[in-house]
């Protein structure tokens, strides 16, 4: 870290994803508070649009561009290309986003721990698939990994100067667009309807997921690793205004639970300002003249079974989480070209879990050949079945 | 603090008012978990027989009992019968419960932060009536003011681990038995409908307290001394079910709230073992399946006179808090023993305050005039327009 002027910490960011919705929430905040942070690098899938603006207004030095075909008009700027790799490990860089999606986000992470570097994380599938490797690494190197989840974010300010470990970690979710559908309703949901999420934006994969209620079922998983909490001490419980954001219970039965409204900007916010909050206009204050009622109840693990599958395959560990993101991600792709059900997601994902011969502690070659192994399996037993 | 054989630190408690609810729920906790505390003072007020059954069971070393009729009865035993200001200040005791009501609490609390004791706080008139004093002394002594009162409890846990003053303290009131009650309505109500409190089991002088809401102004008093909060950033909100205890608004919008079913042994046990926390199988810890609504509203100010007459008067300082309390105590006897009607209880007390003349960073001693020319006071207008 840095210091400005006026003896500011000056935190220096690398953003992997930073054309995604969490990439571009996370400039937002720099933007609001230029004073505090400096975007070193950026690194992009797909959307070069995009990320050449962000490229003319950020100014970084490192750049990461996936698509080799078009990388090359980003060759002339005034800064390096790089692997992703290299910029997360950069002397230039204290703090790495990884606001990418899907498994792509766990070979920079692992990188990023490595070099002992803080990880803001706002990508499920590194803790959910190598969750063992990276809190291994992370202590090893003294990296630190802090979560952008809205969940998590919740949990770690509630654990806040808590010299004990917590009794309970209670996460809430929304209970997505079908919460309260009946098993035969849920039959006939389309795309369109599962992607009107009704409290938060987000990309497509994760909507999809809230609505099977896997989400929060990778959540679980992650929440064990981050805050090495047994899965018997972790619940869930359906909150559908999305105000309180998660709740930890303390060995004396006092709970604390953080709210604000649904807006990622504030959990990546207190991700890149912690230990501090800063004051940021553009986050709004909860209006309790509008908010008069929160309500709880326990989710419905019959009618979303992905949510009892992710936490029972957290449980057995090995390769199988794996195989829940691998298979899940293969479902949900499947659902929204319209060639499978929405229940079926469930079922496949259920179905490559009990085919997979899981490896205990595995390395990350292994995880990675089991995420393989369980896409082709997805795809093959759609193949077999539904198409 | 002393250790035990385990290395544990033992507090040596000075519990003032055991006689009382919170004195004696303070003595539950210490039940609970007598490896951790040890109870050397124990002070009453008027009920002897419990007094010596307290003594029986604990053996403190230093006893108080005010009356002194029938304090002869006391002279036997084997520890020392000693005034209040000698058993907060003994250099056996490090910890010192207030768990008096009234302007009682006010002496032994300043002489204990005088003598740099550690000193956990329930009676709410302290800090109300001499909140500069005291925490001025606190400071100059190196003193602790930890809060027993839920709300207090509550900010103080959710504060805990920030680097930097909160944005806005939120406390919770349940709105009392009368919540939602027209002024008409208020007009007939009676004592015994006012005793009943919908989630708290306290004494009757804060029972009172809270059906007109003086008590929560009271608190935001309290809250304006504890946690050295301007008044305008200290807010109430109505939430009926009790289970909020109060929250804390962070500079970048975030809120953290603190929940617990009502039962006061919660935030007397976390004072007593801060910052550490202890399992106690007798604190309930919350039934989500039981719980599925939490609302909130702001309060009636023109319904409930008493909140906004409380917290002007914390706005104005010098003697004026003095007066209100003491007005206030005067006009709920009066009020219990029927003599006025529940809505005279604030009229009563805004017409003390009009016929005051405040003093500016008072002394103890004007304080203390102040309180005996209140009552005083409000029992003359009660004789010129009531009785």
């Amino acid at each position: 870290m840095i210091k400005d002027n006026m003896n500011n910490n000056i935190r220096r960011l690398a953003v992997l994803g930073s054309t995604g919705s969490i990439g571009q929430q996370t400039l937002e905040v720099v933007r609001a508070l230029p004073y505090r942070f400096h975007v070193v690098g950026l690194a992009a899938g797909k959307n070069i649009a995009l990320l050449s603006k962000q490229i003319n207004e950020f100014k970084p030095s490192l750049v990461y561009y996936q698509d080799k075909e078009t990388r090359t008009q980003l060759a002339n700027g005034d800064y390096e290309l790089l692997p992703l790799e290299d910029i997360v490990s950069h002397p230039q860089v204290d703090t790495v986003i990884i606001a990418t999606s899907g498994k792509s986000g766990l070979s920079p992470t692992l990188a990023a721990v490595k070099a002992g570097k803080t990880v803001a994380l706002a990508n499920k599938e590194s803790l959910v698939m190598a969750g063992e490797i990276i809190t291994r690494e992370t202590k090893r190197n003294k990296a630190r990994i802090l979560p952008i989840d809205s969940e998590h974010s919740a949990i770690w300010q509630c654990l806040q100067g808590e010299t004990q470990k917590a009794a309970q970690l209670i996460l809430t979710a929304s209970g997505g667009p079908f919460f309260s559908y009946s098993p035969a309703q849920l039959e006939g949901v389309t795309a369109t309807q599962a992607l009107k999420h009704p409290s938060w934006q987000m990309g497509k994969k994760v909507t999809i997921d809230s609505a099977t209620l896997m989400n929060k079922g990778l959540e679980v998983i992650e929440a064990h690793w981050l805050f090495n909490m047994p899965f018997d001490n972790i619940r869930v419980l359906i909150h559908p205004q999305s105000i309180v954001h998660s709740m930890v219970e303390f060995m004396d039965g006092s709970i604390k639970a953080q709210l604000s409204y649904p807006d990622m900007r504030l959990p990546i916010q207190y991700a890149l300002s912690y230990p501090e909050r800063l004051p940021n206009p553009q986050l709004p204050r909860l209006n309790w003249s509008t908010i008069n009622k929160l309500t709880f109840e326990p989710p419905d693990f019959d009618t979303f079974p992905c949510l009892k599958l992710a936490i029972e395959t957290g449980k057995k560990g090995g390769t199988y989480p794996a195989v829940l993101c691998a298979a899940d991600e293969v479902a949900v792709d499947l659902f929204l070209s319209q060639r499978i059900k929405f229940t079926d997601i469930a079922h496949l994902v259920e179905e490559a879990l009990e085919q997979h011969q899981s490896i205990a502690h595995p390395s990350l070659e292994e995880i990675v050949a089991a995420d393989t192994w369980a896409r082709q399996k997805t795809k093959e037993l759609v193949g077999a079945s539904t198409c």
